[in-house]
């Protein structure tokens, strides 16, 4: 068994990752409701800023701060537009799966999930002529099945569970493993961010000010640590200007630790794969009687 | 096609607006059960404090500034308000349209949209002697077809969708195009202040130090990046004392920067028309099967 | 018609004022289903901290500072902690009333506003010899046949609305009237502080350090503009160590502003009375169709 | 009757308590609906997090702080962690009981309450070899049947209740008691932290700095006055880096203060018990008719 390790030279690693949900986050819905939030034009526009206005300024920020970064994009979205995905790709980051329409997987069938993958794969290929080799349920949901459902499509990396502060092999079947690189709420935007009347959202706003304290905080303690420091943005909620800002500060301060890896989610798994760890293996929980 | 373009000497701009809902905002109901909240002497009360105390500490501070500003008043509110509106428009400040009784377009029929902004038209007539060229849906909750029947309304301008930092001419039907100016959540003061059991609000009570802090900052980032900062405060809400006090910090704040053009909604509809630019189009998300 | 004026000297008022609910804010149940809560042994020990130790503590703050308070108690709670409120009267504090059980007004029947107002007057005048000249809508949730109904009991005044700054005479009935001391929800400690789980509250909790930078922030701007500040702690709430120990900074702030008449409600109502202002009419609004 | 009073040199206590509820505390349902969210791979790695990461991160604080604490330890948490759990006990600490899979105990017929605490009793025997002297309720909902049914197996303190600011003696029955130390929510960590989507949680996720300046406020408070500061934090939130960062300070704060006695719940129990101190009877609010 191989002790985990982080490449030469760095003690810790972070990365800046986007959940470019757009309409899709939103319209999705177990019962297949799409029809009621889809007529809400403001709610529509609300979500579309993110392709529209959040991610080329992210996209500026990221190249101005030399970050490669993973960008987890809906089937849905890079349909509806094309042309932003292909910015993210020609600018070199990572494009990873997360759906077709955002859909929980813990919502859907077995037959559900694999349509909501094939149909995403599809999507990502036509469009932006990507295979993408990463996975983030949407709603970080997954289900006991969807890992095996992403091994047998040939995916490198999961992001969707919240276990460790680092990534691990997870043993998947009998002799497979995908590497998972955990995720956390409290290093997600929209907790902070997302109010949309009847849709999502506690009814609170907070101040960017706020949002990058909490996330600088786990930072600089993932780094004495020696974890994994994942932060997700959404594009409709990071991208409005002042936000954007903050994001700004704290890339600048995130990169300017030379003793910290910084860099997209599928740099990271391809470093943990060759590291040879042991798989781990996680069942679900008895539950009695 | 034209560049968009802010007058000479500005390069962002900026508007104080506020909707004036007094009791509509809570009043109206989908289901068309207004009496449960009317029976509420203390709910009611809250709502009446806009109109009553709110609406001229604010016509005060605007006056101070010497700030043009734009009012979304209900036709409800027109009626039962006259003089408080009318001291509005004495003020030099715009009237625009703001539905009936608050109702929220998404949940109307196309009748009953057609009905709620003939009605709005009718009060604020009677009451104001005015014909507004402005409209913002209430719960900011635009349905896809309320710009067309804006168009045939004579509207020159909507206010009520989230997807750019600056406002656009939106194409409507095969030829027409109305101005839009859009707005976010995160510059509006419900999601600070509001609370009223059972009707509204998150539950939390923000201080209003934390809400200008909001709100500066991302009028100095929309700012920084030539955009549009229109803030939206409710006079029942930011009409109390010490919420209009951080108001007032930050309207000398606002109108202390030269280079940002402060005023109404109007004035910067009738620029952005001036400007000639091409309208751009908008479909609702296709929802797959 | 006279013109509203504080007492020679002062040109604003303050008052600390106290919801004693104990068990009853949360047994009140509009469906009578009060067995569910009162099933729980810590939700019950959580609203026995009010009389058991958070009122003897207030009551030695109001001491130190020798500031006149209001406390309004249900009678359930002077027949359930007797002792805990003749301690009050023993103070020199006044008491009001505020329901028997919480009960909301707009749930109630006629004959149940009734019950409750005199089920709550026998109580206080059976437990503490009392009988109160005001009194607070639990839930701060007036009818619009409140006011009818305190007249014929002989109140004095009313402190359930939200439509001003400063006290007035209310009219009631044709040629009635009470005198009213309006309130506002972010001058109340429960969106600061309340959680109970399926019970009451948003889910987060504040620091005491935010709901007194709230509560001075509106004392200081109602101070300018002459208004009454009319804060409402809960014992079981503010009652906690940390909680009183702002309240005691505030207690000193206020206390500190010679020009500002700190006194309970009926000092500033039987005030009010003497000045023979006219009385204001209330109408609940016309909802349309 | 004796006077309350703690050791010699002691003027006030402290203890930091863990509710160790892993996946339990999400899996447990009123209803016996516990697959719904045990089908969610994602929910159930976010409260694994707790025994696997938070967990020997607390320990190795207490370590290095020198500080005996108490964990509050669900039968099924100790069946799925057994070593997490011994690891616990070799470190020095106590552990106490906390149902078996978290059962809210006002939820559970009579026979169900005897079932976890019998079921919780005998996993703990199992696992770690311990017989626990304290309980604390699952939601911190004790029902009024419960502290009899500790009386009958043994148990020397409750920690569920919130009525007063130090322990005491709660008469069971007409002879028995048990000592009860009492908790608070705002010295809980998961309203401050805990956020899962359709599970728990206001939808807001606060900063740690926040949280130790609410806790730290509480402290000092109750220091002064001489009570009985209890802190209770659950690894999958509190163990997250940045958070444990702030717990480490706070720990250092608490454990400087020479004047408090800093120490386990069990030890706290074991002192009160042997104040003879005259038990207190708790009886349920009548509810009116």
């Amino acid at each position: 068994m191989t002790e985990f390790a982080w490449p030469r030279g760095k003690t810790a690693a972070a990365s800046f990752t986007f959940d470019v949900d757009a309409e899709s986050a939103v319209l999705w819905d177990a019962s297949g409701d799409w029809e009621s939030v889809g007529a809400r034009m403001s709610v529509m526009s609300h979500q579309a800023y993110g392709p529209l206005v959040g991610l080329p300024r992210i996209l500026a920020l990221l190249e101005r701060h030399q970050i490669a970064s993973t960008f987890f994009v809906p089937g849905h979205t890079a349909d509806r537009y094309p042309e932003a995905i292909r910015a993210v790709v020609a600018a070199g980051h990572e494009i990873a799966h997360h759906g077709y329409l955002h859909e929980q997987p813990t919502a859907l069938s077995a037959d559900g999930e694999i349509d909501a993958l094939d149909r995403g794969l599809a999507a990502l290929a036509d469009v932006a002529g990507v295979r993408p080799v990463g996975y983030r349920a949407p709603m970080w949901d997954l289900s006991w099945r969807t890992p095996a459902l992403l091994l047998e499509r040939g995916f490198l990396y999961d992001s969707s569970l919240m276990d460790a502060d680092h990534p691990y092999e997870l043993a998947v079947g009998d002799d497979g493993h995908l590497v998972e690189i955990p995720i956390q709420w409290a290093l997600d935007d929209w907790e902070q961010y997302c109010y949309l009347p009847d849709v999502s959202g506690s009814g609170l706003i907070e101040s960017p000010r706020k949002a990058r304290e909490l996330w600088q905080l786990e930072f600089d303690a993932l780094r004495r640590v020696g974890g994994c420091w994942v932060l997700t943005n959404h594009p409709f909620l990071t991208g409005r200007a002042s936000r954007a800002a903050e994001l700004d500060e704290l890339m600048g301060y995130v990169a300017g630790h030379d003793d910290v890896w910084t860099t997209s989610l599928g740099d990271i798994a391809t470093h943990v794969r060759s590291l040879g760890l042991t798989p781990r293996s996680i069942s679900p929980p008895d539950v009695p009687r």
